[in-house]
Order: C-alpha cells, then sequence, then structure tokens
C-alpha cells in the first residue's frame, strides 16, 4: 500500500502542469454543467479532478477564475471545431452546411462545454456575460467574412460590410438559441437539428412552404 | 411659492397610483438603460421620476424589484406591439414581414426598453436572466405557433411541433441577436434591418446567392 502510494504520488508530481489543468478543467466543467456556478463547490471539483483542494487553487485560481478558464477553454475549442469543419474552398451551401454540423456536432458531443459556455454563463452575467459576448463578436466577426466571401464569389452585387455582419449576428443567434432549444430536447439527432437550421438560412421560409427542401446532396 | 408647494402637494396626491408607478417605471427604464445595473442609483432614479425615495421604495420596492418590475412591463409592451402588428389572417410571408416590422419598428423606438430587457438583463445574470429565459419561452411559443399554423395553410407535410418549434427557436435568436447587433449601430433604419432578417429567413441565403431578393410589394 504504502509502495502503491508512493509511486501514485511519485507519478503525480510527474505529471506535466498542461495536463494537471486539462485534468482540473474537464473535472470542473463537469460539476458546473451539472449544479451551476452557485452550486459547484471546489471540494466537489477537487474530488472529481482527484486532486487535492490547495492544488486546485493553486493551478486555476478561485472558483470564480476557474469558470472564467473553463468558459475561455470551451469557446476555443468550439470555435476550433468550427473553423476545423468548415470546408472553405467549397460551394457557399456546403460551407454553410460544414459550418453547422461543426457546430451542432461539437454542442452534440459536448453538452457539458455548451451548458458551461452558454447556459451557466448566461445566468450568471457579470464577467462572464462579457466572455460570452466577445466570444459571440468573434463568431460573428469569422461568419461575417464567410457572407462576404460566399457574396463576391457568387457576384451578389451590393453586399456590404454591414450587410454580411447582420446576416451573420442573425445566424449566429440562430444558431446559438436553436442548440439551446437542443438543450431541452436532447433526444433530437445532431444531423436533424442542424438540417433545420440549413433549410432556415439557406432555401428559407418561402421554400419551405413551397416544399423546396435542402438535402446534404442537393445540386447547387 | 408656498401656495404652489400647496397646489403641487395637492396635485400629487390626487395622481392615480396607475400614473404613479408610470412615471417611476419611465424614469428607472431611462437610467437602467443608461447607467446598467450597478451604477443606477435609487436616487437618481427618484430624481428623473421627480418622487421622494421613500416613496419610490413604498411603490415599487427595492432596486432589484423595481428592475424586475421595469422587465416585466417592457416585455409585456414588446409582445403586445408584436401581437399588433403581426397581421394574422394574411398570408405566410406577409405576417412573418409584419411581424418582424413590428418587433423592429418597437426596438427602434424603445432603445432604452430593449436595452434594459435584453442586454442589462443578460449582463446581470440571476433572476434577471430566469425573467428573460421565460420571455424568450414566451416569444418562441407564439412564433411556433405561427410557424405551424403558416406550414398547415400551405400544406406543407409533415412539419411537427418540434420542427415548428425549434424554426421559432432559431427565429427568435436571430431577430434577438440582429436588434443586439443593432444597438451598436443604432443609424441603420428599421426597415433595413428588418428586411435583411425577412430575406433571410424568408428567401434564404440560397436564392439571395442566385440574386433573388424579397421586397414588401413582391408577389407571393
Amino acid at each position: 500500500m504504502a509502495a502503491e502510494q508512493q509511486v501514485r504520488a511519485g507519478r503525480a508530481k510527474r505529471l506535466p502542469r498542461a495536463v494537471r489543468e486539462r485534468q482540473i478543467l474537464d473535472a470542473a466543467v463537469d460539476v458546473f454543467s451539472r449544479l451551476g456556478f452557485h452550486a459547484a463547490s471546489m471540494d466537489e471539483i477537487s474530488e472529481v479532478a482527484g486532486i487535492s483542494k490547495p492544488m486546485l487553487y493553486a493551478y486555476l485560481g478561485s472558483k470564480e477564475e476557474l469558470f472564467t478558464a473553463c468558459t475561455r477553454r470551451e469557446s476555443a475549442r468550439l470555435m476550433e471545431a468550427i473553423a476545423t469543419g468548415v470546408e472553405v474552398d467549397r460551394a457557399a451551401d456546403v460551407q454553410l452546411w460544414t459550418g453547422l454540423r461543426a457546430f451542432f456536432g461539437f454542442v452534440g458531443e459536448h453538452r457539458a462545454s455548451w451548458l458551461v459556455l452558454h447556459r451557466q454563463a448566461t445566468s450568471q452575467g457579470g464577467p462572464f456575460a462579457a466572455e460570452l459576448a466577445e466570444l459571440r463578436g468573434r463568431a460573428i466577426g469569422l461568419v461575417a467574412e464567410l457572407v462576404a466571401r460566399a457574396a463576391v464569389e457568387a457576384g451578389v452585387p451590393g453586399t456590404g460590410e454591414r450587410d454580411a455582419e447582420s446576416m451573420a449576428a442573425a445566424l449566429v443567434g440562430a444558431g446559438e438559441s436553436l442548440a439551446d432549444w437542443w438543450l431541452d430536447h436532447p433526444d433530437e439527432p445532431s444531423g436533424v437539428v442542424a438540417a433545420r437550421l440549413m433549410n432556415l438560412v439557406w432555401m428559407g421560409f418561402g421554400d419551405l412552404v413551397d416544399g423546396r427542401v435542402w438535402h446534404p446532396g442537393s445540386p447547387e
């Protein structure tokens, strides 16, 4: 027993800082997503992370700082998932579709991340809401670039920066709101949810009412 | 002077409670929208309302209660403006257009209301975020009914409750996010902003990229 403890302690000591931090953040996202910011305790997070409380504070600071570190990491992962997923050299509809798939794919696979990032951060307000607003701003900027590029490629006349930016704001808000709705209807498959938003923003209600629907395999 | 004060006091006393409360809420929305919840003081609100601080507390309670009363009144006004604006017996596109016009018309005319309702309530979190979530839920329910009715009228097959509700969630999120963007670009005319969202959700990017745009006078 004593020998095993020694081995464990030795192994624990050898863990690089990055690995320790990842363990802590994984545990924190799990606990925050289940209990919310207020009810989550550093005791529970340290237990789930398998790390002592003093170590926890030493690594990532107070509960507020830990929550901020969680929202930062999860937002970076989300943005990376979308950036990786979007097939930028394809036709505009494929770009949009791959982007939506990546977004809803991430949310579906990392519900705890989305809960912390979106719902918990919103319900906390203050600095967390400011973080979230900053993330939204970056997402809108990214989507606005895609929209502007698609408009240029398609030769749409008179699509100014403001048109692209406001369309992007609407699209990001729609995605966010639909992902939030999805949290309460978790049995819906990711592809179905993504296809609904694709149909709404690519085809529009006008086409849908006329029975025209967008399919992944549709000709452009 | 003394006589005038007496007259004023007499007039003040005769004001019905509803009128007093409206004065207070008008002042509170103004102050909260300019300064935010934290920086706003009951002193300033009582000054703007032209009402003593003890009276202010007697009528609407603490600053938290006053803020909640503001978000409730403004959300009721917003919902009423939309319900009044939507021409429900018209074609689906006219219904959507009149609804969007009413929404952006309200936000444009009552920027302070929208600021308090959306941005301040979001950045405060806690009970205010819960109020806002409740309002969003009601808005989504209302829009989902419209979508479901339009789908039935147009004979769109297989539009289930969940389709309508999730489309409505996306639409409400898009409107909210665009109105939020508009706060930072206040020189854009209300009709332009409304037309952008109309084009996005009625025509869709697919039609826009092909140069098909929705106009208020377009044939159906």
